[in-house]
């Protein structure tokens, strides 16, 4: 498919690496376009690379890898070349001391759909260390990293399901762009442990089969 | 210590088991005083029960083990005999398709803290199934369950860590009360992707080892 990349950072990086190697067509746009034209060429594979609104009109699904605090009103500037269009927000709206900074607003994915009217944005890739979505392929202990996928349009879905694949990973149905924030706030409480405490969130879980308790399933509650 | 119990259903039980049998003194307070008593008298070692109120005034922690729907109401009405105790909050404000029904508004925690201004309030105990509790100890892959605690007061959370421990579970600062919010919301998160989607939630986080990507290590971002 044909994606177009708004920003140039480490999630850009990260995400259109797996993309470019799996053959899609990617577009980098930065409003440093000489940043965007370096990233280009290091994903190589014919990677386009220009302005931010060049890169919102190549995609038919557009990575929002921006900064939360200028994620909308990019958004909002590009909502002419972003009409009809897939918007995938990775951004996570975590401020100093962890805190989740759309504490009683909307997401900012929610944010960025109420931009963009016209938009359908689906909501992916915001659980993890870029690090993390550099590996080929991330897989611990046998098993590919989850990643939940949270929309309100089936064929958005469904192209961000595949775009999730690509990147090594297994696509999870989050629900709707209204459990977006679930995620976001998910995301704010694992960075806090993570980097505050060293603590290994995996451990605040039990495995599926132990979901609701020994020998029971997730479908008995 | 002396530990106050409102409520007689599943997490009222499959906490105060682990805690009398850690050598707590504990009092069951139900609306429904029959249920108090035969709750006290199948936990034994000496359980006292009786209503709500004389719960509320018999612990120096005093559990609410109370739906999301009422729990503010009945820890308004106890306020007097809560004052200056610990109130431990276990709730999930999750309410039909998972959704988190504190959205836009002040956490559970955080309304009961409004409803009993004098009281101590620590957020714990929410991230998992009953039955996953009742288990002794909780502990998967040789790692003990970690619990997120959050509040404002050292000397309440103290209290909280130690019966995390008796528990069989593995404390862990989830920070201020202002972050009881985020951990209620990875509730529905998880709770969604474990009833909803049958998805095994820990596969969404690297182990900590991995959590800034392979050889990072947390205090790397």
């Amino acid at each position: 498919m044909r994606i177009g990349v708004l920003g140039t950072g480490a999630m850009a990086d990260a995400l259109a690496t797996h993309w470019v190697r799996a053959g899609h067509e990617v577009f980098v746009g930065g409003r440093d376009e000489g940043k965007a034209r370096r990233l280009a060429s290091r994903l190589g594979g014919g990677t386009g690379h220009g302005s931010l609104s060049a890169a919102a009109g190549a995609g038919d699904v557009v990575l929002a890898a921006l900064p939360y605090g200028v994620g909308a009103q990019v958004v909002g500037d590009l909502r002419a070349q972003l009409d009809g269009k897939v918007l995938l927000d990775c951004s996570n709206p975590v401020g100093p001391g962890f805190r989740l900074l759309t504490d009683g607003g909307p997401s900012a994915a929610r944010r960025l759909a109420e931009s963009a009217p016209g938009v359908r944005v689906v909501k992916a890739f915001n659980l993890c260390h870029e690090d993390v979505w550099r590996m080929s392929p991330p897989v611990f202990d046998g098993q590919r990293l989850a990643v939940p996928v949270c929309g309100d349009d089936d064929t958005a879905l469904a192209l961000v399901r595949e775009l999730v694949r690509d990147a090594g990973c297994e696509p999870l149905s989050g629900g709707g762009l209204d459990r977006a924030g679930l995620v976001e706030a998910t995301a704010a409480l694992f960075i806090g442990l993570w980097v505050g405490e060293a603590a290994d969130v995996r451990a605040m879980a039990p495995p599926l089969a132990f979901a609701t308790g020994p020998g029971g399933t997730p479908t008995d509650s």
